[in-house]
């Protein structure tokens, strides 16, 4: 039941849809829980199947995605008479999302919801898995619960008013799932130009890179095995990641991600022969467009990053534990990495991204 | 995954009992949850078992299921270093059960967790069901999720040291699930004599009792039908608790459960020829244990009971519902009541109690 919300519908025409959502779902009365971006932009072409809902409207941005504001959306729910037969429409980004994912699902013991996500990132997690959460005394996620969407909408259509390197960070996870899944569909979305981005053909990647995850997530709901794949880059990534937040420079946490699957995809093939046309390839694609001040490192960094990498949560007993691929759609998980290993790794990936 | 808990042990040696437990449940450390009490009298009796364990103490009483308590636990479970590989044990009544049970289904999106029940009602009630919950804005148990212990271990050792008026405010779900059981079951328990418990020879009562609704929730987890049948004796006994509580002279619910479920006896006795001999027995048990000002009705009061029974979260469409009984054991759930029948209903309920 973690797995999968019902359906996944992938369009260009969200109103209608989620008047096709609405039909399925039974429900007394529907809630809308927006950001204030969302409620503004996005809302409005909901305007048929959200005529008769009410509207909750949460700050945006991550600070926000706090207990706090789960209890003003609790509020607001009991303020508008929502009983446990309501249904919430999350529409918005991974905050949202998450959020009212949350919120849904522990009021009045869970009410079901649907999710619109407005991000390319928060479309291509929210989509499956059935995480939610609010960050609490400043850790991710640290409050949440596993609760599945009835129905998931995706469409590509809300991506034109995002920044350029939140599109790019979605990509990123994108990149992840095609390097999982078969050569071929990391070769088509390394032909991607950002600069001449066409968002109704990038639909159908959408719904394939939501696929692969989904059929992952599918195998191995709780993560016994095979969903640890989809750690795949974030053993480094996460590493940049924290280091950049510490020394105040904070990156989208797509950008380390994507540097992570350069460094995790040299350790491939120095370990299983990973293709080098591929890993040169793909560090060309990341060098161009994920450069980031943050993520710049030395030699002299390599002892804080092997130290976060094996204190990395999904780390146990404090070894550096990697996903690798004898080559895209090959996965072998649970890697133990030595020290001198991923200095070597660490070392090309330098030699790549040429800094 | 929302029926049982995997595993309910029926012991009066608790803490040889959770010392299986712990070793079947795998964990990182463990964390005992208990109130101000049971921290004092009911955790120094688990002193092998939870030897390591590090102890999170909230306050006693109803007043304090709140978020605000909720969010002490979670804080109090970063203080002590828990992780998602963490244990709960919740020693407790229901606000410990409850509440402990929601942190730990919320803390890094679930930890396990095992309940120890320490009064009756909880026994009764925690054991099988997966609801966890606080109360919101005066609201019973707004805030929740369904989340199964890994295993509940049940004593009735606990119960000496309870008022009486605890005890028996549990034993009176225990004769809901008896009618909806058997005669012989109802038999048993109506022996009963309060003045004389023998606690020991009431853990295999208690056994059975949580045994059928064991097994009601597994027919019907999500409450479509036969889970309906667990609301016999609610449907006036929320009326007559809500009234009490309405008047400043609130009940303990059982009370009024005890009381619901003579008038609910009645109509089954009215509309499905339910045996008098039983409708006569119960009545005069409830008359002898179960007396309380707060509970006492005139015809003026019709009115009020009857438009409460129309509001019940459980009605649909204002008609007031409930569970009946061609005899016990012989369950009819949704049978519409109309007004007159339950005015005779609560004429003779209030002749058989003496008021």
């Amino acid at each position: 039941m973690y797995a999968s919300p019902q359906r996944i519908t992938f369009t260009n025409d969200v109103d209608k849809a989620l008047i096709g959502a609405l039909s399925r779902v039974s429900h007394s009365n529907v809630i809308v829980i927006a950001d204030e971006n969302t409620a503004r932009l996005v809302v409005p072409l909901l305007s048929e199947s959200t005529r008769n809902a009410q509207l909750i409207t949460i700050s945006a941005g991550d600070e926000n995605k706090t207990l706090d504001t789960a209890i003003d959306v609790w509020q607001a729910m009991e303020t508008v008479g929502a009983t446990r037969h309501s249904l919430a429409i999350n529409v918005g980004g991974g905050v949202v999302t998450d959020l009212g994912g949350f919120a849904a699902a522990t009021f009045k013991r869970g009410i079901d919801f649907i999710n619109v996500p407005t991000t390319l990132l928060s479309a291509i997690d929210a989509a499956v898995g059935g995480k939610t959460g609010v960050n609490f005394n400043g850790l991710k996620n640290e409050i949440g619960t596993f609760a599945n969407a009835q129905e998931v909408i995706i469409s590509t259509r809300f991506f034109s008013t995002l920044p350029l390197s939140e599109v790019k960070s979605g990509y990123a996870e994108m990149l992840k799932h095609a390097l999982l899944q078969s050569e071929q569909s990391i070769d088509r979305l390394l032909d991607c130009d950002f600069n001449d981005l066409d968002l109704d053909s990038m639909l159908s990647d959408v719904e394939e890179s939501v696929s692969i995850k989904a059929e992952i997530v599918r195998q191995d709901p709780t993560e016994q095995g095979l969903r640890r794949a989809l750690n795949l880059g974030h053993t480094v990534g996460h590493a940049l990641e924290s280091r950049a937040l510490h020394k105040g420079n904070p990156v989208p946490h797509g950008y380390a991600v994507a540097w992570g699957l350069v460094a995790e995809t040299v350790l491939s093939h120095m370990r299983l022969k990973f293709p080098a046309a591929t890993l040169h390839r793909l560090a060309q694609f990341v060098r161009e467009n994920y450069a980031h001040k943050g993520l710049y490192f030395t030699c002299d960094d390599y002892d804080e990053l092997l130290s976060l990498m094996r204190h990395d949560k999904k780390s146990r007993q404090g070894e550096i534990n990697c996903t690798l691929l004898k080559h895209s759609g090959a996965i072998v998980i649970d890697n133990e990495i030595n020290d001198d290993d991923m200095r070597n790794a660490l070392d090309i990936t330098r030699d790549l991204m040429g800094i």
